[in-house]
């Protein structure tokens, strides 16, 4: 299954075509603020380099440097996939851990930005707990270090990768895709295909919105059919629905949103149902925390639950997957699922529907560090297919 | 006292009359599961690997990759000592802090070793807190990742080391038994020495029983007399006694258990004093946590703690040194110990005799970073002597 | 502004001219326990390490090894320079985290370091809360690693790099003093400058003595005019008061203590206004810990904030800063900052004096990282112009 050469340099080939001078030196923020050009180097530039670690070939372009990461939330897969995609370019991790840090004594973001940045070739930040700030919060990084750069404080100007912030999760809709490409046997086999990304149950409260917003907005782009459905209240941001419908427009696909499941699964070739909170709950809570009122905080917990509980039939079920393309849509899911019956009472998935896809949902898992590399390689380099065929001929040994 | 080039070449000849291909992509559990050979093997390449380093030679074989780090229990020493061997191999570590990560959410355990897995060459497990758990999750580990590779989810199959679960504590057993085969100059000079492994008094509770368990299963393996003793209840798993006896038989030498410290430290060439908990109160305290009857896990720990308390007289004592063979046994733990009068009021150990051991102690404990990265080089090459010979002729330098 | 190969070479040219050999090994606790020459050569180590990352140079000199990194208070900022100091030259950094670690449970300092230290090349340690302990303790584990060397224990002796104790504050008062050189142009350029080193006040409690310890016992050595202010019973080690003054005959320059800002700020080159505890207090606050008077430490904290708050105008103004040499002293701080109206009410500086040094104070701290990899280069190599001399000649790339 894994790329010979022959096939790897096709891919460089195929990578020598594209427009990528703009990525270098510059951050990954949101898919829709990178040209198809840049999402397909993103795609190519992942799959060369997967072949190549395949092959034993290290692509260790780094001799020594940081990677920083920054996560105002846990999370244990995303900070594996940036550790990983950093260590398969030579690049050490270096966590900032706020709880750690002098950051909560009040350090400002700006000043911080530059302290971790001395020898930093990358910063890869989480946060997405609160709506408005995350994307927010990495303008502001970016930007000091940007500036850092040009006062002459920082030798080089690390750029940004973004690992979840309220909008986009580029690193998690782009692994998405390229499973969905590789299942499907290529981008070319995408049109007309029908994608439901659905509301889904769960007993947890405040999940991020920005996994269903990253999907509409890059699924969008590949001229297939994408479905939004959700309960009534459980909107995704309007700015992201309005790059969706014309993404659409242009690729020669359609966007629409449904209200029931039921109509969603309908015929769909691709399936991604998942809980998130609405839109105006995350408003509310962000505004609570910054107002310090905690009581309220939980009012709200208490309320959103109540009314989460309200659509628990919005669930993965055996007959919901029946309707169908053929009944053997590609169930997608970014993971940890809720499971009904195992990993909770009622949740997102049957637990039949959820093992029935594991082979296919940890593949999709493994292209995120990829996607990463990927992603860093093309801020870093001047000439990515030049270094890559560099790469290819000296064909160094990974394990040596 | 540093090995030279010669001595190293003498030992990789050594290593090469031994039969190691079952070590190949395999996992490393308990001592006893591994054939004489492999045990030679891995302290061979110990020896080779320390040689090599004290040479200045770097035994960097990996460019790039990872060795991810499962700790169920907090350890200083294990945890430096993993990442000390990683770092002579050239894989960086990265930890798996289950209260930092999503685990605690709700994922099951084989998503996790997946996930964590993409660009994984090794997986260090401890956990030694709950009889019949600690080996079980690894096996759970091993085969999810064994599965990974097989469906094409990780390019490479991880292998487990186990760096301490509840039944043995392979890594510390094979750093004892390496510094008793240094310290009597050879493996050829063991064969009806008398080793005391023993019960000893500490004022805490529940300390693992995979050390005894590990000592008795291994040393029965080099014609030694191995003695264990404990007071009454506090015995090991009945299954690794069985393989000690047989051990002991094939190897021609012998083991039994008695009453007293007495009887067993009565000239000893060796003595092994170390507080662990009954078994039967592990398995209760195991049962009591999963049920979560905290309440009565308190009352658990008051009476094992009364209990213990009835055996301060199961102490190294100057007086039980003078006992053993002319005095001078060696004293080996795996530290950190229970000092009378210095960590503690009463504990395992006279401080007079722990202080006069404790050049050998902390050389005993150093031999740990080079077992664990002999058990991964043996892991992750097929021809182990080939490998190291073209380091040795490279003679690439460490500290460049 | 990079500098070019030919400076880069003037600059090994210098380092040859200077007598390093008993850094050979050694470790770096205080600036004055090292000569002019061995002074000097770290400045000029880490300005050739800074040039040549610049001019994209890897000097990556170890292969493998460990930077082991104590951290007995938090700091982003030491612990990331520490870490970019490591990635710099090779190193694996390894937290030593003692909430992480068995240490809590009564580990023995000096075991400890020997268990950390089978692969370790270098250790940085921070331990500044404490008076009478942080220097101790660095001293406890320097003398450990020594003597694990010394029995064969470990292979190498880990060097121990001072992060900041309880006296000194060597890598932040040599990076400040590397800036002070560019800043005026040469360290020839710095005789008769006045040094205003200042108390100032802030919100806070206990902030450690050893910074302004580091600058005047430094500073002093330069042929400045280093004038320490303060309020009453606010002293500084009066030990470090001694070595400033001699020092400052050395040197041809002065020190003296005065009573007021406005006094220390009068025509001043550099100030360096910035909070610290009284030292008694500091004494009275280890004797309750040690003692574990919570109560009364919390009575003490008290009374000290009280104490401080009589000396609010003790603060960094405009027209303070009005009334220093031409109005525009060098504003200097080790970061962070409180400033007023900014991280807090009122403050150490007002925030538009903070503002308009933003960009040197960010390049003060830009030092940092270099100055600890030259620390660490000089205990390393025993020729080390002849190594800079290799690297630069090898010209291999970083960022390949």
């Amino acid at each position: 299954m894994a790329k010979d050469k022959k096939e790897i340099k096709a891919l460089i080939e195929k990578l020598k075509g594209l427009k990528t001078e703009n990525m270098y030196l510059n951050d990954f923020f949101h898919t829709w603020k990178e040209t198809d050009d840049e999402i397909a180097a993103v795609f190519t530039v992942a799959e060369i380099l997967r072949g190549m670690r395949e092959n034993n070939i290290s692509t260790k372009v780094f001799d020594s440097g940081l990677g920083i990461s920054v996560f105002r939330d846990n999370s244990t897969r995303t900070r594996f996939s940036f550790a990983s995609a950093c260590n398969l370019l030579g690049l050490e991790v270096q966590d900032l851990d706020e709880k750690l840090s002098q950051i909560a004594h009040g350090e400002t973001v700006r000043e911080t930005a530059n302290m971790i940045s001395f020898m930093a070739d990358v910063i890869g930040i989480r946060d997405d707990m609160y709506i408005g700030k995350g994307h927010t919060y990495m303008k502001t990084v970016s930007e000091a270090v940007q500036e850092g750069y040009r006062d002459g404080v920082l030798e080089q100007r690390p750029t940004l990768v973004n690992l979840q912030c309220d909008i986009d999760h580029p690193t998690q809709s782009m692994a998405d895709m390229l499973h969905v490409i590789n299942y499907f046997g290529g981008v070319e086999n995408l049109k007309g295909k029908k994608v439901a990304m659905t509301w889904a149950y769960s007993p947890s409260y405040g999940k991020p919105l920005s996994v269903p917003q990253g999907i509409i907005g890059l699924f969008t782009r590949f001229g297939m059919d994408v479905v939004l459905a959700h309960p009534e209240g459980y909107n995704v941001m309007s700015e992201v629905e309005e790059i969706a419908a014309e993404n659409a427009k242009k690729s020669g696909g359609s966007y629409k949103r449904v209200n029931t499941m039921e109509e969603a699964f309908k015929d769909a070739d691709i399936v991604y149902p998942k809980s998130w909170a609405p839109f105006a709950v995350m408003e509310e809570r962000t505004k609570l925390v910054e107002e310090g009122k905690f009581d309220e905080l939980k009012a709200l917990e208490k309320r959103c639950l109540e009314n989460n509980a309200k659509f628990k039939d919005w669930t993965c079920t055996e007959e919901l997957m029946k309707t169908t393309k053929d009944g053997k849509a590609l169930y997608m899911h970014c993971l940890p699922a809720d499971i009904s019956g195992v990993s909770c009472k009622e949740g997102e998935v049957d637990a039949s529907v959820f093992d029935r896809y594991l082979v296919p949902l940890y593949k999709e898992a493994s292209f995120k560090p990829y996607i990463i590399a990927a992603m860093i390689f093309l801020a870093k380099f001047s000439n990515p297919s030049g270094k890559l065929e560099e790469i290819l001929e000296k064909g160094k040994k990974r394990i040596r």
